[in-house]
Parts: structure tokens; sequence; C-alpha cells
């Protein structure tokens, strides 16, 4: 068994949903381990990590929808304000969906079904530099 | 140190929490692996895991009415409809819960709570064969 | 690679987010693991784990806030009402967050950034005493 650790750092340009599945895939591959366990992590409080679809753009458009709906950002709606009126909503997006996740690999790779993409869910309306640790280890 | 790795397959018949605990401790318990990590990946974008009490059944009644709520089925609601009124739900319903769960091993088994049971939640309407791909990695 | 498995236990005082970040620190540290995996695992159906902003207190007010009008305690909502009208919604609360988080370990610590912390999110009005299990592995 051997483990494996890296930083993988990308800029935002406000809400959505980032792609990381090819920089991911590219690093385990990279690693030489062929079946093991890769976890992600996010070590911010106002971005996420989601799975989701990666085919049709408009799915993309409906999350951003929902969310906005689902979470609204409205003045005099939260005490935590200071940060600006994306902060708070920030925050509870973040726990309503994932700060990490952890995933098999087999075949040099992990196994996201055919649909399945990787995203860093920004949450702040301007840029950011963001980082996600990942671990993996096996054999 | 070893590891494992099995694909579990079941059919699941339209919307629900469909239970997959027993073959998960059956496999588990079949390894050999006394202390350990146990990983659960749903390699699909329209169904997730999710870990729910397993006793009274009102509460998966509830939790279906929950989300027909909290993420409707409506009509014109979504971008993303080519693929059925419930496919842009069943993603967001999926984001809301997990793809993943990972659960220490003890004892030959995951260490769940006596009122725990774990769950695959199917979100689309019609019969789907699902795949949950097991990691099991300890001494 | 060593793997070490530990249980937590606290007293929590109704609902709100308990901090757990500093004996989960301790406990890692305390092994000898430099580098690898901790997973924590809540086994309870009526609270989970969270990780969120560490500083300001109005954070959690907010948390809160949001949860009780996500997720409303409300009599004649919920069939599964046997164990009191907080219980069903602190099923459906646990299911919107987390029964497991899985963090890398560097340097003797989970990669946790610096606004992060670690919060076991009781979801039921009284007294409770819970446990987390802990597990990790590394070198």
């Amino acid at each position: 068994m051997k483990q494996h650790t890296h930083r993988l750092t990308l800029r935002t340009q406000g809400k959505g949903l980032v792609p990381i599945t090819r920089p991911v895939l590219d690093w385990v591959s990279g690693t030489g381990i062929f079946t093991g366990l890769l976890t992600l992590w996010c070590p911010h409080t106002s971005c996420s990590l989601t799975v989701q679809e990666n085919a049709d753009s408009t799915v993309r458009a409906d999350i951003a929808a929902f969310f906005e709906t689902l979470v609204p950002e409205e003045h005099g709606r939260y005490q935590h304000s200071t940060e600006g009126p994306d902060d708070m909503p920030a925050h509870l997006r973040t726990m309503l969906t994932q700060s990490g996740l952890t995933i098999p690999v087999m075949d040099s790779g992990p196994v996201l079904g055919i649909w399945q993409g990787l995203y860093l869910f920004e949450h702040r309306r301007t840029p950011h530099r963001r980082e996600i640790v990942l671990h993996l280890f096996g054999t």
C-alpha cells in the first residue's frame, strides 16, 4: 500500500460549477496507483464539491437557479452579513452539498459513472483562488 | 493491510428508498476484514445514497413527500427537460443527498447505529438497473 | 501503514452546532500518524456532522434559523410523529447534511481550512448522549 497527496489550485470567476474531473484523473493516473481510494477535500467554507451530470449545460443553469431559490441572497435575511450578501448563503449551500468526496479507484481511475463529472461549486460572486486537497492510497 | 472491491447490482421500481444494508454487511463479513474502512459509491446522477431510520416505514413516506416539495417536478420549471420531468429533480436530489458514504469498520462490519440503515435513494419514476461500487480495506 | 479507531462521546443540550474540532485534532495528533486519512462517523439518525465557519457566532444562529424554515417542525406535516415533533425533521436535516466526513491528514492533522470547524449538528430538543466514531490510517 502506498499513499499520495496533492494540492490542486484553481481560480473561480464568480458563482457556478467549475469542472475538475480532468486534472483529478490526470493526477490519479500519474501516481501509478491501480486500485485504491481517492479523497478530495475542499478546505473552504464558501465553496464546495459536487458530482453532477457532465453532458447538458442547461443542467448547470438549473442548479444555479435552484440554489438561488433554496438559499436566497436577501437583504436582512441573515444576521451574518459583514462579508457581503453572498457569504452566509455560501456557507449554507456548502452545508447542503459536500466539502469532501471519497471514491473507489479501479483501473487507475475513480469509478465515476459515464455521466458523472466532478465539480467545484463556487458560491461567491467575486473571483477567488481555491484549493482542493487530494489523497490517494492503494496498490 | 488488504483491500477488496465489489459491485452490487440492484433493480429499482420507481422512486423511493431501497434498503441495501443486508447485502453490504454480507459482503464485508465475507472479506474477512475485521477493522478497516468501507466506502460505497453510486456511479449515477439520478439516484443517490443515504443513511436513514430503518424502523418505522412512515419515515420513508415522509422523506418522499419532503423531497417532492423541496425539489418539485413542475412543468416549465427547469431548462433541462429532454429526459423527462423527473430527471432534473433527480439530479438536484442527488446533489442534496450523497453519492458516496465512507464508514469505519469494526468487528467485521460498518459501525452503523442501531437505527441506521443504508439505502439507495431512487429519484426516477421508471425501473432502473443500478450499481453500487464497494471498496473495503483493513486488516 | 497503521490504523487507529476511537469513540468520542459528548452530551448535547438541545438543537445546534457543537464544536468537535479540538478533541478530534487532539486524538489524531496523539496517534502519531503524520500523513493519512481521517474518517468521522455519526451513528445516529437525528444528529449529523458538518463543516462550518468557526469565527462569527451569528453564522450558527443563521444556520439554525435556515433549517427551521427549510425543514419545519409543524404539527400534522409528517406521518412519523410518535417520537415527538422534532424527530422527523431531525431525520430530514440529517439527510441534508452529513453522517460522515473523510478528510486527508497532513502534518499530523486533518487539512482543515483556516475558517473550517468540525461540528456535531444536534437536531433534537432534549439533551442527548452522542457518539462519534473516528478511524485514522496512514504512516
